[in-house]
């Protein structure tokens, strides 16, 4: 048993301390974990718009000092009492939503929407007692998503860990954790394309990119990719893509642009940008009788999804997603073996990497657009 | 073979000579069926809303004169060249929507939106040539819903024809060919809800009740009621409805109101008033997670569907369904199936019935809000 069990863990972590402002390396105190708790040593992180959207903070409540990240793979260091399916050593990834097992959802085929454990973006402590257990020197420093990755140790309710396979090169995996599962899941368990079905997939960034690979995984013959950046075409052909529109490109709406190259829409769509105009495009594009379109991206608050009922009527089906519909213990290590057999191409979504020293440069490059996925790496 | 075969058959028909003008029963001249149509002598006939609203003609284009009717059993009189799966003497549902069995709707298992013979309300003529099949002294007389069952004989092309089980009443099931079966295919085929669960039915006319069947036959627990006229209550208990929501007897959204009864939402519901605020409260009402909602209802050309989108991305489901998803000839043979095994009971949707030389009073019984079918006997 290690030496660090039930004690104080002191180790670095990186710090939001404003809005928008450079992370900082701490040094912090990682209390141990309480009951249903578990503390992870975090091997690898990588970063995900979430963590970007919530440091840049504009137009939510801003929270700081805080420590983000949810995207990540590591080793279980210690549990706390009532945690029986995790031990030390075990190989996990933290997940930003959880699965208590316990409520309708957890007990229900089709959702994975935990009633104790559903994504909360506004809380920024443990769920059993209100309180954070970083500090520095005393100071407490807020979580984020539950998972707060950006510290070589973190405590997670043992609800949102899912527990894979100990051969998987965590460096790889960890980016299962969030954005591809999201992405490939949407398409694989949601908009289930048929072997040989056309699909449009709307926004070509690595959510959009894991549904266009759920599409090839699928068998779709034809996959349409949507996006308003031209440079994102050639990079997305080695996810199936085999066409590409950009809206810019055409003097009338894109899902007219779809039903034409298409004999009256695609079978499947699965729209990752999170714009309501986009939202309505991919669902119109989808073909009547039988299409079904399938929202991903998550919108502006005041945003309104409109469309003439016909369209509905026409028999289309509209469905939205989260987490790729995946239960995040029952489910995850099953995607993990997907990679572990080949079938899912993890390594095109790793597109950088840097030591844990330069996270910062990890945002510069998601906000310059040049990233798919961008590793850290904890030890260094 | 009968001696009518290849004739002009001279028979009487209820002609509608003005938008919303009482009909009048006239000797027509019907003649014989072209390629791949079938003359059909019709038993019995009854009125649905449909021919109400295409009859007062609000907002339509007029076409007039013309036949109404598309509700109906009758029996094969003789069949034009080409038809080898009808025969004089079988009994049979004319539809107003068709089957061509070679497009690729018909050829897909989700739709039944048949290229072909898709429902065309503007359409009064025969699709193979161009001409109507009715006169009066020379004078054509409009089609309507390529079914015109308000007539003693009428051609109907042969992808619009269910051949049903000779057994079975056809003073009956004559009311399968449209409402009923449209009510019961939205809940047990579209919405499809699991047996012990919540239904919610939107509109208690005959098709909310036909899907208040459907959910009772899949063995719903809760059967939530939801119309703007209390009269309405008591009847549609024997339709399996367990609760009545008037949303004029509450201050918040029904949806609000639904969600506070069933912790959270139905599990499914079904909207049958083509009101686009009663679409957007049954879409709404769903739980999160698994809920369903299916459109029905037919709403007005301009009206438009908003919801936020979170409501989708919270793994609700909006679809919509035209004729209860069920192909015409493939089909309905087995709904008819399902009232002669008494799964299915159809003589609580007849509350009228008056002999067809009285076929007005069949108006005045729907107008007043008085039946749900009332059934036309064609002979006296």
């Amino acid at each position: 048993m290690s030496g660090t069990v039930g004690q104080v863990i002191h180790c670095r972590a990186a710090v939001a301390w404003e809005a928008g402002k450079p992370l900082v390396i701490e040094q912090v105190e990682v209390a141990p974990p309480q009951a249903m708790e578990v503390r992870m040593k975090i091997l690898y992180t990588s970063l995900c718009h979430t963590d970007v959207y919530f440091w840049e903070a504009k137009g939510q409540n801003p929270l700081f000092p805080r420590i983000y990240g949810h995207e990540a793979g590591g080793i279980v260091e210690s549990v706390g009492e009532g945690v029986t399916d995790l031990k030390p050593g075990d190989h996990v990834l933290p997940i930003f939503t959880g699965e208590c097992k316990e409520c309708a959802h957890c007990k229900s085929e089709e959702s994975n929407m935990c009633d104790l454990l559903r994504i909360n973006t506004d809380r920024g402590v443990m769920l059993s007692d209100g309180k954070s257990r970083f500090s520095i020197k005393g100071q407490p420093i807020y979580h984020f998503l539950g998972t707060s990755t950006f510290s070589e140790y973190t405590v997670v309710h043992v609800g949102c860990i899912a527990k894979i396979n100990p051969l998987a090169p965590l460096d790889k995996v960890c980016v299962l954790s969030c954005g591809i599962s999201t992405g490939l899941g949407a398409m694989v368990n949601v908009a289930k394309p048929p072997k040989g079905s056309t699909v449009a997939v709307f926004g070509l960034g690595a959510v959009g990119l894991a549904a266009a690979e759920g599409a090839r995984i699928a068998g779709a013959s034809r996959i349409i990719g949507v996006d308003l950046n031209p440079n994102r075409f050639q990079g997305a052909k080695k996810f199936g893509v085999t066409e590409f529109v950009n809206p810019k490109d055409h003097n009338k709406p894109v899902q007219e642009v779809i039903a034409e190259m298409t004999n009256g829409g695609v079978d499947r769509s699965v729209e990752c940008t999170g714009n309501v105009e986009a939202m309505i495009s991919a669902f119109e594009c989808v073909h009547d009788g039988w299409g079904v379109a399938v929202l991903v991206g998550v919108p502006h608050k005041d945003a309104v999804f409109k469309t003439h009922p016909i369209n509905l009527l026409n028999e289309r089906t509209l469905k939205g997603t989260f987490f790729g519909n995946y239960k995040p213990r029952s489910d995850i290590p099953s995607v993990v073996e997907k990679y572990m057999s080949k079938e899912l191409e993890v390594e095109k979504f790793i597109t950088h990497q840097v030591p844990f020293s330069e996270i910062n440069k990890a945002f510069d490059y998601m906000l310059k657009g040049e990233s798919l996925r961008c590793i850290i790496h904890m030890e260094e």
